[in-house]
């Protein structure tokens, strides 16, 4: 097995056999998960998107920035309506699939390292559970500070996050528990992709709670203020400024 | 990570949720496979079974042993049929699955330990790859002369196997030069199943060419007499003894 980009490897691969795949992520307890539902999401016409993802996007506008970009999906859509948007994703096989299903922007970037070279946005899309990107208690507000830098007064995050504390299942209660004697946040996941014999590096998924998230906003300069829900534990969180549009940053 | 029944646990799972789930495979040089026909293969009824499997079962008569019996459709099918069928699997969880849906004998045993108590079979049934339960060089005439003893003079092994190199994906033409550099066989896979957070052990499973599995029935006393192959690189071999039926064998 070696360390590489196992999420590309596997997107390239569903490219190039018309979605077809499965994705497997394994946890550092060991747990490994398969899902069906893997390239056969990235990969999805608007109309088979979540519904919650589909009433989030009404609230966005402008230029927009998407966020762990995956197959581009989003990118696409705002792209096809006239959006300016750009694509970012740590992943370079990924990014090469969104190129080559014709984002104009895709960029291999991490979420940390985004600045003003992107230009500035009105909507960050992160959707696909990338809220879980802001990684953990440490990284989040250094992650959101940097999107107060590139966006407008008036902008929204839309961040697709799940409730990890849904489940009543004793591996993951446990894990959570697990955490929390590491001081970690129940839900802050420690996982990598694995994709025929490459692992992707290990990384922080955070998975939060309303409060938790409310709480994790607190001090940054950004609130929750709406949640997008459907009938399953995901959810899309409408992030916006405290302090909505201050003249220094509506320009 | 535990090491258990992961195999058991996924079938298990599977029994519960109507033949839902995924199986994952992973193989010593780290590769991982996933396969959306894991658990609805094995529970799949008859007219879904590969056309090369209800070809072979025509040569099929008399007591049946189904050797790693999975979620026991071959059992069931012959019990159903009127025949005599005793299933074995090492999986405890699946022996248990078997039981649950019908098999009436069904017990937990390895094929390395099979004797005189399951009594004398006529037919001895490895679907699903099971022929590579024969395992290596080494075990094979082992367990080729445990079936001898307590088979009929006439009686029939029916096998199925994948021949290994109708590929040309580079990670499994260098896992045979891997193996062969360790005095293994090109085929011989050595992996585990992973189900949530059980693994269980390693074991190997023997996966041949035509002349590789002529050559491994050599001085055994059996002998291949027909391969019913399809369009794909599986195959079920039906094996024989080389001199049909002494009088102490025919009971």
């Amino acid at each position: 097995m070696r360390t590489g980009d196992a999420y590309g490897e596997m997107m390239l691969a569903s490219l190039e056999s018309n979605g077809e795949g499965i994705e497997i992520v394994e946890r550092d307890s060991g747990l490994i998960m398969a899902s069906r539902f893997g390239p056969e999401y990235y990969f999805a016409p608007y109309r088979k998107w979540p519904s919650r993802q589909r009433r989030a996007l009404r609230l966005a506008r402008g230029r927009v920035l998407d966020v762990g970009a995956g197959a581009g999906r989003v990118a696409l859509h705002f792209q096809e309506k006239g959006h300016d948007a750009v694509a970012i994703d740590v992943s370079p096989g990924t990014t090469e699939v969104c190129r080559r299903r014709g984002v104009r922007d895709a960029r291999v970037m991490r979420i940390e390292d985004v600045d003003e070279s992107l230009g500035i946005f009105d909507t960050v899309i992160m959707f696909g559970n990338n809220l879980g990107l802001l990684a953990s208690r440490t990284k989040a507000p250094r992650i959101l500070k940097r999107l107060d830098r590139l966006t407008t007064g008036r902008a929204r995050i839309l961040g697709e996050c799940s409730d990890p504390y849904s489940t009543e299942d004793p591996i993951h209660l446990a894990y959570h528990d697990r955490n929390r004697k590491r001081g970690r946040m129940g839900g802050q996941l420690r996982i990598r992709i694995r994709h025929r014999e490459t692992a992707s590096p290990w990384f922080d998924y955070l998975f939060l709670s309303r409060p938790e998230l409310e709480e994790l906003l607190e001090g940054t300069g950004w609130k929750l203020t709406r949640m997008i829900e459907d009938d399953t534990p995901v959810y899309v969180a409408v992030i916006e400024r405290e302090s909505r549009a201050p003249a220094s940053r509506t320009g």
